[in-house]
């Protein structure tokens, strides 16, 4: 007899693959690949002398070690969640006081993309809205498909999330009565993922005064996603849209220890409205009841000795190289087809390529099977984008070039190779007809 | 002007908070109190040095600890779950071919309790059933609450759960139509939390031909949580339920490396039908893609190199001793109070206590004050019952001690305060009318 299939939740229905999995899937079955696809970060850089003795001193100590070693707490390491309540407090030059948060309002999560997750649980039904940059992180969209949540987006300058275009999206909502649906608005403030643009100064205040002047009947939160924050290559820091939040009431702030010091950690954090801080870890007491606790002992250990600080220099001039790097080969290769453009971020380690609008990069366009042939793989651009409600995507010639893992050697070969897989589609064909750019 | 209220979601509506975190946080506010009810593990046995050594070996080489300190995957790290697989089916004396199961259905997790909720998210809907043993593990009544999924339990008896009684309750959701709303049967089916008690052999293979007689339009699947196996005190083990799974389609089985290793490395795994392995890595990218990766590289060392084996001899050894100390102690207090009953476990940490009806152990009961006041506290049973639709639970007479973190001279010292709670209550009061002990 047949066995009897296994009926799957409407939610895990809505739930796909990673939309670039089989992209890395691929990667990994081809050797001499040079990958700008997965977000990895640079491996010589890994803190591995820093771990192996901060794990040495951690585990010395069987008083320390059995701490560590033992079942932590739902919302984390109390002491690392006071040193991370100082690290964004000192990044912004105000004391916890002037935003009127403790460390009872600190979260740590498995990466900060748990927050993202918890985040969508707490607030979102299906149906609900969350408005999101266009293009923005893709990981966060499936989140919000999978969790049934509609995401409406908003388009990108130079200086980040295009405020007046967000107050027309408001305004229109509050107009067709779908504004009480709104439940946050997420923004990748510094050097975006996907874009590495980052939010002027003067709009993080207006962001907020914004949410603020729509949150009539209810609150829309703004969620602040500040992974990249510690990989700025200048000296001077931006303020977070946090720091405006003297009342801890509308933002939620997060962000992580991958990027500047080690994924392998799989520790984010995030600084919440008080209100919000009982149901997430009701929440997340439900999904694991806190993350790893060795490894927030760990970390505590390398933000109190110092060790912490000086690794995120570290990256950020690794980053900055290769930020160099990337551009200058981009500069060279591209000099003789000036309709290309890239944006030249400040810090992270992401480039946003964008070519002619006939120039189809997408997941089933001519160019992405070019690029393999050459040995160089991309994230199609159309994965940052919400499709229509046909499911296409109206921007298909657009390219995410992470330079993440990539050494330099290897970011100047791949662009090289890029511009290779390029040749001959320079001009429109004949026959095909260049779609219109259309922004949301 | 007022702050707009937040609004949460449905799902965060139905989530409480633990019903033992107010009991926990109390006990960490009174100093010299005895604790018998958090479910923490030996701390004096933890693998100190042991961690300490795979840490050092582990980051010493750099290639080696790049691996450990970048993103892993999502299912996990591939070695491990190899190991894993093989850790399983040699307890069960057979070969992973002999289950249908390949590494590629190994997942490992942020503890196994990640594992009950992505299994709950990718399986059910609001409204949808699970069955569950009566008394149960308590956090999981907790998380399908959450997910809108409603419990149905059958009663157990000294060989664990009835399969008698779950037949009669499969026969009636049959004829009701709500067979097909079945997704789940639940069983802690090693040193259940929280009675102790383990699903005699004979009644394995029944319970797996139980479920598939009943998955005739759908399939019933089986969640084994073997999360205390390991800490078996005598030398055989019994066979999993997954062993009779021979085509790999029925029982998903978890366990974890909390309780014979360490919890702080927060890892737990599950072996799963192939089917269900894609849907729920989907899910679980959404979450966090993969649980900490350098902890995961960790106990693959401690795996390999024999360390863990020992680990968990050693664990089996000091609460076997641990065991016996309890059980001493409730004879020599309780000697003189034939009316109370307790289990007598052979593996695990937990013994269930039952009191006579008339005594009520329940959180707004008489006896868990007069604990307090005597300087111990337990879990009322009453929390890993499912309460009735008016929101009471008809037990309030047992106990669940866990004896998992207090030492041996705890042990004697808190049961004697636990009899000393009792005092002036063995008899029921005149004005106290006995509830009748009802089984769902």
């Amino acid at each position: 007899m047949p066995t009897a299939p296994i009926t799957f939740s409407v939610q895990s229905q809505r739930t796909g693959d990673s939309p670039i999995s089989a992209l890395i899937q691929q990667a990994l079955s081809t050797p001499g690949l040079i990958s700008f696809a997965a977000g990895l970060v640079d491996e010589p850089s890994l803190p591995v002398t820093e771990t192996r003795d901060a794990a040495a001193a951690l585990l010395s100590d069987p008083r320390t070690a059995r701490a560590a070693l033992q079942y932590g707490s739902t919302p984390g390491y109390r002491p690392l969640r006071e040193k991370v309540l100082n690290l964004v407090c000192t990044a912004d030059g105000i004391t916890p006081e002037a935003i009127a948060t403790t460390a009872d309002e600190v979260l740590l999560t498995s990466g900060s993309q748990q927050l993202l997750y918890l985040l969508g649980e707490a607030l979102c039904n299906p149906g609900d809205i969350v408005i999101t940059e266009a293009p923005s992180y893709f990981v966060y969209h499936g989140v919000l498909a999978s969790q049934g949540v509609r995401v409406l987006t908003v388009p990108m300058d130079a200086g980040g999330l295009d405020l007046t275009a967000l107050e027309e999206l408001l305004l229109r909502l509050e107009h067709t009565g779908e504004l009480r649906k709104v439940r946050l608005i997420y923004t990748v403030d510094y050097f975006q993922n996907p874009t590495g643009l980052t939010l002027a100064a003067e709009r993080r205040p207006q962001l907020l005064a914004l949410a603020q002047r729509f949150s009539t009947d209810h609150r829309i939160l703004i969620l602040e996603d500040a992974a990249y924050r510690e990989l700025r290559y200048g000296t001077e820091d931006l303020p977070s849209i946090k720091r405006y939040d003297t009342r801890n009431a509308f933002v939620i702030y997060t962000s992580t220890f991958s990027k500047p010091c080690a994924p392998g950690f799989r520790t984010g954090y995030a600084l919440v409205p008080r209100e919000l801080m009982q149901p997430l870890c009701n929440l997340k007491s439900n999904h694991d009841f806190g993350s790893s606790n060795l490894t927030q002992h760990l970390l505590d250990h390398l933000v109190g000795s110092g060790v912490y600080a000086r690794q995120a220099e570290k990256v950020r001039a690794v980053y900055r190289k290769k930020k160099d790097c990337i551009v200058q080969a981009l500069e060279q290769e591209f000099a003789d087809w000036p309709a290309v453009q890239w944006t030249n971020p400040t810090g992270g380690f992401y480039v946003w390529l964008t070519l002619p609008p006939h120039l189809n990069a997408g997941p089933s366009g001519e160019l992405v099977k070019r690029a393999v042939e050459q040995g160089v793989i991309y994230v199609p651009g159309a994965f940052a984008h919400v499709p229509d409600t046909f499911g296409e995507t109206v921007r298909n010639n657009e390219i995410r070039l992470c330079f993440g893992i990539a050494t330099e050697e290897q970011i100047s070969e791949g662009i090289r190779r890029l511009r290779a897989a390029c040749r001959g589609l320079e001009q429109p064909q004949a026959h095909a007809k260049p779609r219109e750019c259309v922004t949301t």
